[in-house]
């Protein structure tokens, strides 16, 4: 059996609403079978998720977290640090950025894991999955009107998290198949050695 | 150090469009300083994402997927078998109508994982994560304009296309952690049995 053909293509497209940080759109769409359909979705810059590693001197590893208040699901949320890319932006760059000014930590050693798409239905955002270790503490320093807790688990507190419930942020469960299959050794990363520097707009 | 407060509350709120799909909503919020800020966000009915779990003749797992085009992020996604609550609907009876409906299949155990919450930065949107196993196959009956490629894979090809990159839609790698965390019997489920009838509305 042939498998139904799956694309769709652009007929057209209408501005909903220009925010100030969302823009959203109707495009009606062409469907592999001729007819067409409306799709609504949202625009979005893109975005980074770090991982910080901070090595314990027993040879344990612990990361770095943030609670957030998080106003669209009106809860205090646990995360990796993130945040959206500027125009342009270079998303490891980004991922630099957001580290230090969120957590105050530069790192000297980046890997990239991948990327996820957020929310394919209706948004184009992707994030980049950044993992940073070798960490060096510095001051933080937050975007007007941004309000976090920093803090740090072991992976199995984490992990614990994941499970029974206290961490249902998407990005952050993704990030933790990644640190679960880093810690069993059935994936790997490849390091690359940063000068563990002020970001540049610091 | 006491950590700073975060708690956001609501001052007011305006509709900026409402969508065949998406409503969009913009608040001015007090910030935990005491300042206003506005937040964008789109509301939404909340979801479902199923894995669905193949005995194997041989002792062994497979899972079901889809391939689906995502005209957000225009690229053909794998996923799990997903959909959109309707009105009031129970998370567990909406997943057995979408994976009927979508996959063909009925199951006769299913297990509740948790929840994720998708996009917290602009969404209230909520999926709860069930596991179903005791398939037994039979016609789909796909929504009007959906198109989409149901196939079979083996949990070790699923983690393989997640670190490689052919898997990256968040909902579907939340749904790995907690395929990689049981198949090690790290975590575990509660299965509880349903007659695999046909879903009420086919």
């Amino acid at each position: 059996m042939t498998p139904p053909p799956l694309l769709e293509s652009t007929l057209s497209r209408e501005e909903l609403f220009r925010g100030h940080f969302l823009t959203a759109w109707r495009d009606t769409v062409q469907l592999p079978d001729g007819a067409q359909a409306t799709r609504e979705y949202v625009t979005h810059p893109g975005a980074v998720v770090v991982v910080p590693l901070l090595s314990q001197p027993d040879g344990s590893l612990r990361v770095v977290l943030e609670r957030q208040y998080r106003y669209p699901v009106a809860q205090v949320m646990i995360e990796f640090p993130a945040g959206k890319l500027e125009l342009g932006e270079d998303p490891l760059l980004c991922a630099q950025r957001e580290l230090a000014e969120e957590t105050g930590y530069r790192a000297t050693q980046w890997a990239k894991a991948g990327v996820m798409h957020l929310a394919i239905a209706y948004s184009t955002e992707v994030i980049h999955i950044y993992f940073a270790k070798g960490l060096v503490p510095g001051d933080t320093q937050l975007d007007e009107g941004e309000f976090l807790q920093v803090f740090q688990a072991s992976p199995d507190e984490l992990m614990d998290w994941c499970r029974n419930g206290q961490v249902t942020d998407a990005k952050t469960l993704t990030c933790c198949l990644w640190l679960q299959q880093l810690l069993t050794g059935a994936w790997g990363l490849e390091w690359t050695s940063q000068p563990a520097q002020v970001a540049p707009d610091l």
